[in-house]
């Protein structure tokens, strides 16, 4: 394979409801990479969406966002893997540089939430015969992880609300975070509105409207566009069950360990190589799961990362160093590339008072569905 | 960038209503094509799909087929390019090979366009905003083209019939085929009901079901899984405008030139080395298009093509030859896996009275909407 490097990122900031249409989102995201690498057209666009078919109406999207950005007659399709599929057209973008097939790709994530009634489209991200009719929503299938979680392991009450406080402590330092005036504190993360018992409010990341987009480069065009290039060093996906029940223990993430355990082979890299990790945390529970799955802390431990202030900006593993999905926001097709892009941000240094010292390693880790597809990224300076 | 071969191909009969539910249609072609290699297990699945968010309720579809056929925890992910989906699953998986990071990749569409109402979410592929709200649908405008078509070049009523009739005929020597019992004649034809006047029943590709899937698989494992490789020579996609007001030439297909062009330069090829072209038939006047956009006929030449008889199995140009959209049937996201499946069962000698003798290198091309996604595969032996 032929390396791939992120050469440029940017991202509109997360809001609640923006006043652009999608495709003005999405073209216009697309053309601030362009215009930061200094191009004016790059070989194929990539898009991730998941509700655009739902909430807007609009299939064909990867086309109509080059046809309003003017890159037309670019090569443009669109992937999907639920609220992963910004990982997912990370990946594929991946594959057509280091194939060789194209020199310069941008994938690009995009979703307007406000538009419609979100929760129904999310809701397909399961399985519509065998999970929707019985009433499943990804909210209670988290919850019900969650249950388990904190029986199984006897987690007290405040265990996992450090992973939210973290989460908009950082988003504090990202000024296209959702929540960057909102800071909490666990008390606050434990009286929220109980959503779907056991999870509240502040355990759950937020519906917003949000567009990222990174540039992925070869070698060859890479050392020409920018002096700070970060490498991909692996991408890997693995699939689960859909069921819970289906599942071995669904308490262990059998999707997220072995694609964690792929990118890290891919690599020739572990855990303890990992500088800071931007985690799928649209539950706390999933950020906890995964922290596990990684092997960054034992069964069931994961919640003492946080609860010990190991995740934050010094600790001993960064997590979520730009908000993650709870703080700077959960714009569903749009996460892995806000994830990426602020990978790349601290990878090149310029994450401003987010910065992770010495940080030369990052990960990434996005979820489809009820942890049913596992994305893992792992990128390098 | 490695080289990339087809090892198996499976479909299931095209029916207008079949029994099995969409993941069973997915998981049993899954399996059909690994048991022709001979194969329990690949290295990932792509899925082409369209209309499954809005006919069954289910988004997260690579997954679930990988679910359903006990694939789990293979790489799964959905690629869409709203109707040409099927061949840009087949671009992307491609690169997966291409790219040194699997050595077999399935590739598989499948669609059931018999439960709900197709209409409406066929018409996502145009723009939600700038066309469906003044009534388009892709029927309407590949009308606009015929018409204009019709008009410029002063075709005679029966000059683009001839491409039904083609497409009916070698469907006859498809048993997948929908309509592999019913030939039609030129007068039929021009007598069928008008649909979207010029366009007539059948000028048009039938709504139905089906599925299909092809093995890629590198060199390495190529020469391991089959004694008649095909290999893949070009996968190139190109776009155009959306709006027909915002082409150039609307009779032009430019995305189709483009892509065309491309795929040959690619091959290094031209239209004279094409044996037999699987053509994106969908509407009679969409199949001349593409033939001219190819280089195969002059502007306002193509339908001379059909109506002089040079697309039959046995004439200069064979077209659609195991019947096409248009006779074996159109489940959208599946289509450029029928059509790959077809392409190779023609070099592999295996098309039975439909065989194109001494057939080395053939061509399929795709339409996204209104000609507004446009993607070439060659293929050779």
């Amino acid at each position: 394979m032929n390396e791939v490097y992120l050469v440029a990122a940017a991202q509109l900031p997360v809001e609640q409801s923006t006043a652009l249409t999608l495709r003005q989102m999405g073209a216009a995201v697309a053309r601030q990479t362009l215009a930061q690498a200094g191009l004016e057209r790059v070989d194929a666009l990539y898009v991730a969406n998941m509700l655009s078919d739902d909430l807007q109406g609009q299939k064909h999207l990867a086309a109509l966002i080059a046809d309003e950005a003017g890159l037309t007659p670019i090569e443009a399709i669109e992937v999907q893997a639920a609220t992963a599929s910004g990982a997912a057209c990370l990946r594929l973008a991946q594959l057509a540089v280091a194939s060789g097939a194209a020199d310069l790709v941008l994938a690009l994530g995009v979703e307007k939430m406000s538009e419609g009634v979100a929760a129904p489209a999310l809701a397909k991200a399961l399985d519509a015969k065998l999970e929707v009719p019985d009433g499943a929503t990804l909210i209670q299938r988290n919850a019900e992880l969650m249950q388990g979680y904190l029986d199984r392991y006897q987690v007290p009450p405040a265990g996992l609300a450090a992973f939210s406080v973290n989460a908009h402590h950082n988003a504090a330092g990202n000024p296209n975070a959702l929540f960057k005036d909102k800071q909490i504190s666990v008390e606050e993360v434990l009286e929220s509105r109980l959503i779907h018992p056991p999870i509240r409010l502040f355990d759950c990341s937020p519906i917003c409207d949000g567009a990222a987009a990174v540039l992925l480069a070869s070698p060859a065009r890479a050392a020409g566009l920018t002096q700070q290039p970060v490498k991909m060093l692996a991408s890997s996906v693995a699939t689960d069950r859909f069921r819970l029940r289906d599942r071995k223990d669904p308490l262990r993430l059998a999707a997220a360990e072995r694609s964690a355990q792929l990118a890290f082979e891919q690599a020739g890299l572990g855990p303890d190589d990992v500088d800071l990790l931007e985690v799928h945390d649209a539950f706390s529970i999933m950020a906890c799961l995964l922290v596990e799955a990684g092997g960054f802390a034992e069964a069931g431990q994961g919640w003492r990362l946080a609860a010990d202030g190991e995740i934050g900006l010094h600790g001993r593993l960064p997590i979520s160093t730009l908000g993650g999905l709870k703080a700077r926001g959960h714009p569903i097709g749009a996460t892995g590339l806000y994830q990426a892009g602020e990978i790349f941000l601290q990878l090149t240094g310029q994450a401003g008072q987010n910065q992770v010292e010495a940080a030369r390693v990052a990960m990434m880790q996005s979820v489809g569905g009820a942890a049913t597809t596992l994305i893992t990224h792992l990128f390098g300076v």
